[in-house]
């Protein structure tokens, strides 16, 4: 506040020569206009990929969401990220009598806001069945009507047929079981579920942490939202879950390579789950270290992301506040152990001493 | 953050016997949930009646708007508002193939929604010509669906015998120009304009405060909302344009009572625009005032609401900044002007000291 | 900062014709000295006494802390306390050869900026001997200077027949073990420790919470500050440790009054601790509770402090956040237990249903 | 807060089994301590240089200051800076009969704490005469005894002797008017003037920016610092005025060089006075920007500073706030005033369009 008070003061005799609507008919003010703003989150890239921040499950008025599909739209890229898809679901269509259109509409508003802004909009849908199979969706679709199907495994093979990558919606919904079914297994080793939410909305699933380690799947975290995302998250950056896709591109070419080649980690509310080598690099990169006494091993770790590290090293805890730098003693050999950054169920990333 | 943590430390071993979801499964955080949480915006309720935050003009997907109506309903709700109104277009509903239902469908869902909450839903509409008429809510209606007339008179005096108050919307719009034309004139005196926005959106009017002050008509300010009030105003309490109502009490009797009885202010980003017998009560029961030394005038005065004052006192500036105290010397008589207080174009709001 | 903003461009014309000293010499801005400002703790009253907010125990360059007595008065009076007592070591005092001056010097020169401010310092100084004694804060004292004493108990006499509080200060350190030895039992038992410091800095001690409990003793929460709070604690409202006193008049004959009756309760970011009698009264003055539906036990609880209460019920924990209202089903009858809230080490206060 | 919250419940089983003291005797909080902390200030390096943030006008209880002189170092390292000085009074030292020492000591004690920090203190004092000389501080001294001097003059000639670069002091007080005096313009032409402080704790003198200008001085901003830098600035990162140093290396030999070449800048409170090349500089590498529609001129701006620019295009003001992108159509020709940028009493930078 005080920042614009002292410079709003000095200006003022500048400023009335200027054109400004400002008079006694009408005062509108270009500057306070926060719909051209967005945020930035700082999560930066890894070593030979730019980290993109996408949200891979989002809902409409065309199926059980609140909003216009341009909303959806609107909000990622207000919030900072890079692609987000959309996924109404395929037999969930409560407000159908009154929103008309096929399973494709809601992706084609989308798009066409996308495009308008220059931002990553992927054609997905949600094939929503009862466990044990559960919700799957199908990202990088082309059409979803076909899959309107009575069984789910023909969706899904329409689906594929398309090119789409499969992603196991929140294992653990509705009955609070976060089971791996046959069904499951049997898609896996087929290779048409690809990666697990292993968090979704404000819920997460420890034991798809290790599902991700094993069988090959790739760690995803997406909000699933179908009301606002500022009123389901709050005012924090970084709070909405999101899929960290590490890229070598940012386009949606990119974006699909590196989900197929399972580079990806998920990211909510400053937390990170996904394959140790990603996240040991993106801990790293989130940090700038001086040495300030070598001898004592006393350094100053700026983190310059916009995630909150907790690390535990000489049986201490410490966090490493997004923003700010710590100054800190170290060992000259071990390791640390990352308490917010999981590789598995029950397995945190540990980095090696020393940092540089 | 540290508030939490170590509240949660100390509980680790408690909540460990606890039955919350937190297993390898899932883990579902009723805390986190924040769709059950609401602002608080802290204006001070009156003497004789309590402030109300209403905000008398909202848009939906049922005419240019882009969201569902509840979402509407869901927003205020969260954002510490006591009343809405949805205000739809009749003659401006770009959506209409894809959205289906009549003039009245958008209130019904956001009244069953406001029913569900305990919120109170105005029904309203938006006549909306062009200039020199311009546009013009009609609220507390019963039926909008007669209003598609030819002859925007004719429109309002259908919404006049259904009872409604007539606010003149946005009158610089679109032109920059704010012009109280001849038919406004007649309206005013008809008694079938009662009141003016001269706050709407981002924009304000200040010669309409003129116009409350001389012909009599009530302050309003609203958002005039059509996508997302967070995405508009940001996170600040109080960004939002409201209009305060100052009612005998919380209900839409109470609501119509005070608006016919022009007890409202206008609200917007820290600025008010009324009556200055409003305006008045309203800055002192905003301040708890202690004196700290009454020979030499000092004083400790306590700003409890989320309004932060500019005051000019012995040609000098101060703000009071909300939720603050400021230590301050005033003198034993004369007056202060408050400089984010209009009660006309180019009139702050005077009051006279001692405040005590 | 919109809020200034837009004010401020709308002020520009009424401003450059008032006397500010803004030209091209000297801009001068008086609203932007902070140093007139202060914040504003909201812990409410309990029902017949003021809720005080104290820190009893700080140091100053005359023993080891780092700065100026009167820099003690600012900051507290700064961060919205009501009291504090300027506590410095009587044995330890390692500027010595530079700064000058008896054990009353500090409280002297706190107390002169005190008076200058209208807020209340209270003269106390802080025993300092090997465990088991420990350190032992004298409260209420009139000179220091006697206490130099060999033997602690000596000391403790003295300030006694001076009508000296005395608390026991941080029992856990430097070793980590929080015991009652066989001394401070005795001196219990002789009324010469009238209460214990449960919170001290960053640290706190459970098993001195059963000792208030059982011994009744007064439960205390300060700062032991060297440095600067708003270094230590960052700049949350409430981050800082303090005693809140409930007494019946601001001022030190009444925070006097209410110690030796033990009316206190320890704070120490967003935690309690003390009697079930005080934080139930807390709890409930920090509540204002709408019904929403009295057969379904829906309620809409505001929490009107700056405390973060955390609840638990029916096996769901549930936040209660400072400045928000939630929306929440509760039973009809039975218990909620406060997590926050400590009356016992391993007891947390219980709270009756109905609220209301 | 829902961070951390989130976090350590996941985390609780897992601690449970580390060697943390949370026991009931104590627990002891390493991570939250927040002395180890510093903030980061976002503000880039240009070209050839490091961007130093530095404060060369601080004051301790060696003259009219308030803390101990090691407070000092540790508030401008908690704060992110890279430098002060210590520049206490030679003149005016009202607290000597209780704290002892020559002209020398508070600089000792500072420089004692900055080598324990590995943080850059830099030997100064300030020369307090009367106008129209008025006061002076002399940087990069060697010992400040010998400059206890009837004649201000003769300070000024042993502080030159010793190498000092010598800056005017706030030269609009106490009288409000900035005076460029006889002495000052032969001492300017004299190179005994090297610099001048155009903001000055919370005043500023905009004629000094041409005196910067056409006599080619260094621009200065500092706090001037008495009490406490949280205290008299708020929270907000980079509120505190600094003198940005463009140097070689970040130590004093580099700050002392880029000094002596004017290579600096005033920043105080999100805006900056300095020459137009190193301003060009600063406001270009604070950018980064996405061309989104090269022929329609359509831009995305990141603002990665924490200095919020105010820009002026197209006869419209738009900011560009710290930490966040705004989406903006520029002309493909022309200039942008940056309106917090300042070259001259009424003079602004301009930058030439196309930015990329």
């Amino acid at each position: 506040m005080k920042n614009t008070l002292i410079l709003i003061l000095i200006l003022c005799s500048i400023l009335s020569a200027h054109s400004q609507l400002r008079n006694n008919d009408v005062y509108k003010l270009t500057e306070m206009n926060e719909s051209g703003i967005r945020d930035i989150i700082r999560i930066p890239d890894i070593e030979g990929y730019k980290t993109l921040k996408c949200d891979f499950h989002t809902h409409t008025v065309f199926s059980d969401g609140k909003v216009w599909p341009d909303v959806r739209v609107n909000e990622a890229w207000k919030e900072g990220l890079d692609a987000i898809a959309i996924t109404d679901h395929i037999e969930y269509r409560p407000l159908k009598n009154t929103v008309k259109g096929d399973l494709n509409e809601s992706f084609k508003i989308a798009k066409k806001r996308g495009d308008a802004l220059g931002f990553i909009v992927i054609q997905g849908t949600e094939i929503t069945r009862a466990k044990p199979i559960g919700h799957l969706n199908a990202l990088f679709i082309a059409d979803a009507n076909p899959m309107d199907t009575k069984d789910p495994r023909g969706a899904i093979d329409i689906a594929i047929a398309q090119g789409a990558f499969i992603m196991w919606n929140h294992p653990g919904w509705p009955d609070n079981k976060s089971t791996l079914y046959p069904i499951h297994d049997s898609l896996i080793n087929e290779k048409k579920i690809h990666g697990v939410e292993v968090f979704n909305h404000t819920t997460y699933y420890p034991v798809s942490f290790d599902w991700c380690k094993n069988r090959g799947l790739a760690f995803m975290g997406n909000s699933d939202i179908h009301e606002l995302v500022k009123h389901d998250y709050g005012s924090d950056i970084a709070a909405r879950p999101v899929t960290l896709v590490f890229a070598t591109e940012r386009s949606e070419k990119g974006i699909k390579e590196a989900l197929f080649a399972k580079r990806t980690a998920a990211c909510f509310n400053g937390q990170l789950a996904g394959k140790a080598e990603h996240l040991t690099e993106l801990f790293k990169a989130s940090l700038a270290i001086e040495t300030k006494n070598a001898e004592k091993g006393i350094y100053e770790i700026a983190n310059i992301s916009d995630i909150t590290y907790q690390i535990l090293v000489n049986k201490q805890q410490y966090s490493l506040p997004a923003g700010k730098t710590r100054r800190i003693t170290l060992p000259k050999e071990g390791k640390i152990k990352i308490l917010n950054c999981f590789t598995g169920m029950d397995e945190h990333l540990e980095v090696d001493l020393p940092l540089l």
